[in-house]
């Protein structure tokens, strides 16, 4: 049986404030302590309210204007990601005649006052970022780029399809006599890092392999020494012969690591970034990466929160779109080597290709 | 004798409309036909109208966020410069906890209404804007980030020293032999082409020089066949040692038809970029260019105009900052050849320094 969806009422209730004081909590309006409305809004993630999109839409009329909040918009505006992200919701938002508004973050203080616009994207939702809930349990319409971690309340979700790309770049190295990998992900405070973490666990599994496991803090820039935290995990697990890592960082610090303890990344350890970025074709050697494609996510997103806001469309909990694979010589090095480490190749040293991978920058 | 403001009541005599329709079609509210409120906007526009931006303020309360207006703010995305822009403006709204709204942009059509904002950074004033002169004639605070163009209504300006900059290369330059520049520049719909035509003539006017022009559309995002462009000029002015650009794609076009016509760009013509990017320092040769520094300028558009939001501050009518050099072999191949084409160097051949002159990828 469906559970009985939680009302305002509820919240008030539950909040021990009136139903007036529980909406105002919500909306930002009204007087009451900053305590006060903190406690109504936590009660109202607690209890999972979700307020009626389309009521509040119709009571507070079009701004046209839609907002993008990211825990560290600032800051991520020097990630080429971020930056190509907000170019997709642009393309959508200008061809549309809406604004974009690029939402001021702090994830640990509430805004003063709701964003005046018609919807919210959140990019890549942080569980403890005050401000994504607090947007999640305003009623504004809103629409995740990416998936939601555990714990958190939700909204659809517009993704990349992480779990294809990997699993299609796993068969790839698999097939040059990968039986080791590890993996150097984003710690659970980010869907990306749980949906990444567990298609690499199932892969695995189901060729009976067991995956090493290191964990960064998403939230932090990934400011850990990537070098010694690779090192680390090499030193530990002698076998490994593939790191999987979240960033052009943290690749840099895995071809670093390797080189000091004489290993030859893309022949003895393959590298493969779960994220791609131009410095990668650039490094030595050039890395494999997933291409995410931020900027056909980010209008994606776009899309869809402005399906919502102008149609009142009834978006899936979860759409994905897909991504691409960059071959390069982290791991095309050894396909490239006749008689190389990789004994247990299949007949051929021709890397398997498929429509999804794409070779650039491969130096034999 | 100074004259007298220019009132509603004019703008509303003027256009044959009562003082209360005036305002209703300045400010994007009531209810009129879309010719009534063109021609207010126009007539505003005509006699100079500037409303009474903190009066507007009080009317209407902040919204905690500033606007960022640019002509083609869609496609400019693509452009590093815009980018860094943005970026800029969004290191300060963030620090200040506003938001920062990226504006619909489309120059030949208004908007349905006005955007709901504190105040609006207006980048690249382009005279035709329709977008712009409305907002202009709004009684929203305006800071423009670079110069108006002739003929169009202002506002307090934030914009780098052109001047300064230019005239450091072209005495650099001239330390080096040119004799006779070129300036392939941006038409006057820009306020950035009016600084450097004037700048390149009064400098080669002061030194008994005469420049050689040609223009390209600005807001064309320099489409027209860079190499045919600069190929034309070179074949009518054979004379021409340095060729000064506006942009990475015209450095690559007069870097072909200079070696199409089998002169050494770098030794025989110098070439100089009036705006920096990072592909300039890849090319063969790399380009000597002027590093605008639009993160910082972004920046600086955003605390002036945030200065007038939150303290009524007054701003002066023009606020410039400082560029910088990068030189680069496509001027530096000359002053490092002994012997060269430069029979009318000083003495030395090493390049004249200053403080404002980086060297960064120079190729000897």
């Amino acid at each position: 049986m469906r559970p009985r969806p939680v009302t305002l009422g509820d919240v008030a209730r539950e909040a021990g404030v009136s139903r007036s004081t529980a909406s105002e909590a919500l909306s930002g309006r009204g007087r009451m302590t900053e305590s006060t409305r903190l406690a109504v809004r936590d009660t109202a993630v607690r209890l999972g309210y979700r307020p009626n999109a389309l009521a509040q839409s119709l009571r507070t009329g079009r701004t046209g204007a839609i907002a993008l909040h990211h825990q560290h918009a600032a800051d991520s505006f020097s990630s080429q990601y971020f930056r190509e992200f907000v170019a997709g919701a642009m393309d959508v938002t200008s061809a549309r005649d809406h604004d974009l508004t690029l939402l001021a973050s702090d994830p640990t203080t509430p805004r003063a006052t709701l964003p005046r616009v018609d919807g919210v994207i959140i990019a890549d939702p942080i569980a403890d970022d005050v401000r994504a809930l607090e947007l999640l349990t305003s009623g504004i319409p809103v629409v995740a780029g990416e998936r939601y971690p555990p714990g958190m309340p939700t909204s659809p979700v517009v993704g990349v399809h992480h779990e294809q790309a990997l699993r299609d770049v796993l068969d790839h190295v698999h097939g040059l006599g990968v039986r080791r990998p590890a993996l150097v992900g984003p710690d659970a405070h980010s869907g990306w890092g749980v949906v990444l973490r567990e298609t690499v666990d199932d892969w695995s599994a189901e060729r009976g392999l067991v995956t090493a496991h290191r964990t960064i803090a998403f939230a932090s820039g990934f400011t850990t020494s990537h070098e010694d935290l690779v090192g680390e995990l090499l030193d530990a697990e002698p076998g490994v012969d593939l790191l999987l890592v979240p960033s052009e960082a943290v690749a840099l610090g895995a071809i670093a690591a390797l080189r000091a303890r004489s290993s030859e990344p893309g022949r003895d350890v393959l590298v493969v970034s779960c994220a791609d970025a131009q410095m990668l074709g650039l490094t030595d050697p050039p890395v494999t990466a997933i291409d995410l494609g931020p900027r056909a996510l980010g209008a994606a997103c776009a899309r869809a929160l402005l399906s919502v806001v102008e149609d009142d469309a009834e978006l899936p909990p979860l759409t994905l779109i897909p991504a691409t694979l960059s071959l390069r010589a982290s791991t095309e090095l050894r396909a490239s080597t006749a008689g190389g480490a990789s004994t247990e190749l299949p007949g051929s040293t021709e890397p398997r290709r498929s429509a999804d991978l794409r070779r650039d920058a491969v130096r034999a």
